[in-house]
């Protein structure tokens, strides 16, 4: 039987940003930490993926089949805002700026890692767009390489829906210097440059 | 209830050197890895108290009555290094340079956290030292004011026993330069000045 100590360094060093002294440190920590401290950790992180589950609607984190937003009447079902991850819809929720709803993609295109178009469910998406007379569609994915050709794939996708796509803007980041901005995006911030 | 990824961020939130964010993001990303990931991890984490005790010797965490390095009959008895932690044991075996045995004391003393004396348990150091017949006592608590302050109490409390006493080595790191040391280490290090 493997020592506990290194058993459990080795699974703490699995999680990202966490290398193998980190992992010692959080380990030894937890050891020095009253006893309940650990159990009770270890018992939210055995139980996370029973307790949460994904959205019927928009596959977002939730406890319940519906998820707080898809529940709301409140929010604006006819604009739908595509985002790749659960916490890049929390971070646009953080803003409190939009009131449409979302749809979750769990996944980008990639082809050198073998993720297809089959791991977007578009079929899905087209279903939701129909019945919920979606009247935009605003695609969220990241500004990545996977991020932008996820948007691509799915801007086409949607075209035979005739609903309006739109892409979130590329540019200077909110105090951003242009001394210190990469070409890229100073080539795009001029390209999506709009009257004051 | 509490909403079950808030309750797993504020968990791993307390963990040192995380805070909220980076809790969110490993709790992403156990949810978005193969659920058998936060099994196991939470169940190690559960069982971890259980599983680990202190040697009854040295007070070294071990699965066993007796850690790995007190029951190895090579190891010099005569020699024993007084550590304050599990991991500062650790970071002394992987040099592989020191052959006698430890006392890790898991405290130092600190009047302003409420840490006395009594936290150190001298008698069992006592008894250990005159029972193994003790050479010398190497004293290898940190460089701190709690460790300093822990290693003047520990030499005191041992004068009775006429063991020879000492203190790790305080001076320039591996590779340091004397530009960059701080005042308190340059001057210790001239006042630990050895012939060369």
């Amino acid at each position: 039987m493997q020592d506990p100590i290194t058993e459990l360094v080795a699974l703490l060093s699995r999680l990202p940003g966490v290398g193998e002294r980190t992992a010692a440190r959080l380990a030894y920590h937890v050891l020095a930490a009253p006893p309940d401290y650990a159990t009770t950790l270890g018992r939210a992180l055995s139980e996370i993926h029973a307790r949460v589950r994904r959205c019927e609607c928009c596959k977002n984190y939730t406890s319940d089949a519906l998820c707080r937003i898809c529940r709301d009447p409140a929010r604006n079902a006819q604009l739908l805002c595509i985002v790749a991850r659960p916490q890049d819809l929390a971070a646009i929720e953080r803003g409190s700026t939009f009131h449409g709803r979302y749809h979750v993609l769990h996944a980008l295109l990639s082809p050198l890692d073998g993720v297809g178009p089959e791991a977007l469910d578009v079929p899905a998406l087209l279903t939701r767009v129909r019945e919920d007379a979606v009247s935009e569609v605003i695609i969220a994915t990241p500004l990545s390489v996977e991020g932008e050709a996820t948007a691509l794939f799915l801007a086409q996708e949607l075209r035979p829906l005739q609903v309006r796509c739109t892409r979130i803007a590329s540019g200077l980041p909110h105090g951003g210097e242009l001394e210190y901005t990469d070409q890229v995006t100073l080539a795009r911030a001029l390209d999506g440059r709009r009257e004051i």
